[in-house]
């Protein structure tokens, strides 16, 4: 019972299938045998209906959760540019996006198992009431059941809850964090820590104990259900192998949130 | 039992939630109390997230039946240009489409009724193996109880049929036939029926009968489960309640295939 | 010399070529005859390559200004929602846009006349000084020669000028205005008169004095050169006509700005 | 004079500028170095206007001839599979890509040098005469100084021709030929060759002597302005040094077209 989160496991989730027609982003079939959790492209800011059946196939070919990446209509700045819209078209939006990617779940004879918001979405849902409450609407009426992955103290979180949906609190071994225990942005220097020793320690640290180091030198301790690694570089399944190889010398074990 | 179908009933079909964005294309809301099922574009050639869920709750409060209009990702050639997709690419993008529209049903606490392609891509499946096997399929795996909308003889009736899913023939009061039963063009002249009295009696001889005047002056007959009528010019309601009066004096009921 | 500006002209500006594919948008035909620009949108939040041609030979037939309409990529949007994107990002898709437009001028032996970007990024461009800045730098690099139209005080006219472009300053007749000079925001009630007479009266004094109503009661005096008409309600064309006429009565000569 | 043409130099022409937000494909930096003409995507099937922005530049610090490169609007297909759009949506689809291009080269202090329509547009164009025309007709609506790439005997070269434009005649090195002087399909097995060492020597055939082999290997003569390599695969630039090479070994000069 090493995990903070009193399961005694970790869950290591990793965006997925944002491949698009002739264009190939990530490593997924390096990455995909090292993880627990899969968040998936659903046609918006990434993948495509072929990219999205592939993948499902090759999650389930590893026993891996597939979840709906849901993200903004932006293609060309692959969610990752603020938008602004509506309750009713973000709400909407999500719907559209979850059902498709669960259509993909049906053909192959499974089903989601969680939500995650993608990009600049997930980001405004930290604290924006009308992102957060429309994702955690979106879900309670297309998949009620599956966890929505949040970060500590978001209002998503919060929405979630308060929806009755199950969440999963999330934490970034790579990312620095401010001591509110919001993420430092990415457009600052240092938000994301390059070293994977380092970054597979801080893993560790979270998952055992719930400990982030913040930018000021601090410390906090925060909820860790799953963790966030990332799939897009060349290093990436070898920094993901170092960090199931630091939880498993801890004693955590790595399962599905 | 005055429909030739046996069934005493002809189903009204009608292709609804065109509108996009800041833009409407049809009139919907004057047209759906005299359908019986509604074909609801799903995002590709037309429609968007808000504009699937209003159709879907305007067709609820009618009865009417809800069926997923799947079409080429084109918008800007609204699903009318001819693409060329490859069997993977036409299936998974159908399945796509259905899981969508489906997840918006949900949301509803409804579910899809029926399936039939649009424009470009179903004018397609009347003699391209390809288009209509991988039409069918998308079908079977995600929605195989869902009757799918087809010409009599074509491809896509006979690969419906081949893989164990229900069809409903479907005839087009407004449109001229060639002596094969094919569709004379949109671009060739006469090929659409302007006079809504001729449209109406047309459509009461095929609901009744199944007979079809071709362009050659001669007559065929097919089977009939649902007429397909128009909803995008200004007098479509006025037209389809002429057809619908037509049927009711011919002793044919109107409902749901 | 009755116009405020000086030159005894006020311009009319309209938004045009905002159709796209199947999608007819606005009354184009009815109401080029009695403007004097043209904002003709460039494919991104509305209009595509067949609109585009064609809005350009309506305005050369009524030999109206030709003015580059850039939006947001975000046809579904209709470019009224905002997005963040970066200095180089604006840039060069004004870029784009204009280049295209410029094409279209040059097939039809005509050239751009003037510069209006589009809703969202129009009224970022107010206060926004990487929006204001990218946009005046996209004119200064492509179309040196072309006016931009801009609100009084806003940050594009400031960049604009800076950059050594002419700026036309722009009035709405039909908008409510805060004290500060800038518009009351549409998602607001009374924020768009709807009283033609009321409209045309205000229009008049705008191009005359530059007196400008504000919401609490009081007036302002900014510059005025251009003023801008909607062109996509039933009653458009008469609004402006009416507006027309006001202005000849009030002794002011309505040309190209 | 050792270049069949009788120039005694050889353009070497190659696709760049396909990437796309997030996604990166092809190696312009390594291929650009060594080839005198680029084909430069113009946003439709690839590219975006960031890329085109910095690969007009990059054509520009190498000297390299800037080429539209059009393409069908099919960013999913990347531009390859079939799409039927009428006269008018050809030309004005074209007139657009090249305008935006033509954009970043007045951005940037330079001019469009050569058009190239792209993929599945570019082998509809060899046989079909609507697309052949329509897309001479819009490089002499817009660039009329600009030569088209062609393949011999091609509608489009024929088209461009009567139009009074530039034709410059095109082979591919590492592509099988027919008898009849056509490609044979990518889809066909031993349409693309593999061998760096074959494909340079028969880019020096066709350079000095217009000499191609078919598929049932005999040979014809074919005029060759400008050959055409590839730049997407890991050996790109050793594969075009490698045909630089041999043409320079052969007394060709290499310059663009």
């Amino acid at each position: 019972m090493n995990a903070n989160n009193g399961s005694g496991t970790i869950d290591l989730n990793c965006d997925m299938g944002e491949s698009f027609g002739a264009y190939t982003l990530g490593r997924d079939d390096e990455v995909m045998p090292f993880i627990t959790s899969a968040n998936i492209a659903c046609g918006w800011h990434a993948g495509d209906p072929s990219v999205m059946d592939r993948t499902v196939r090759l999650a389930q070919a590893f026993g891996v959760g597939i979840g709906a990446h849901m993200g903004y209509p932006d293609l060309m700045g692959f969610g990752r540019r603020e938008m602004t819209l509506s309750f009713e078209e973000l709400l909407d939006g999500c719907v559209y996006q979850i059902g498709a990617l669960e259509a993909f779940c049906r053909k192959n004879g499974t089903r989601i198992h969680h939500i995650k918001p993608h990009g600049s979405m997930n980001n405004r849902a930290d604290a924006d009431i009308t992102t957060a409450s429309a994702i955690a609407e979106a879900v309670r009426l297309t998949v009620p059941d599956a966890p929505v992955f949040a970060k500590p103290g978001s209002l998503l979180a919060e929405a979630a809850l308060s929806k009755g949906l199950a969440v999963r609190y999330e934490l970034f071994a790579d990312r620095a964090y401010h001591k509110d225990g919001t993420l430092v942005s990415r457009r600052e220097p240092g938000s994301v820590l390059k070293d994977p020793a380092e970054t597979a320690a801080r893993a560790v640290l979270m998952a055992t104990e719930g400990r982030v180091r913040t930018v000021d030198g601090g410390e906090m301790t925060l909820p860790c259900d799953t963790l966030c690694v990332h799939g897009d570089t060349p290093g990436a399944a070898a920094l993901i192998r170092l960090i199931r190889s630091g939880l498993e010398k801890a004693g955590v074990g790595i399962a599905r949130g």
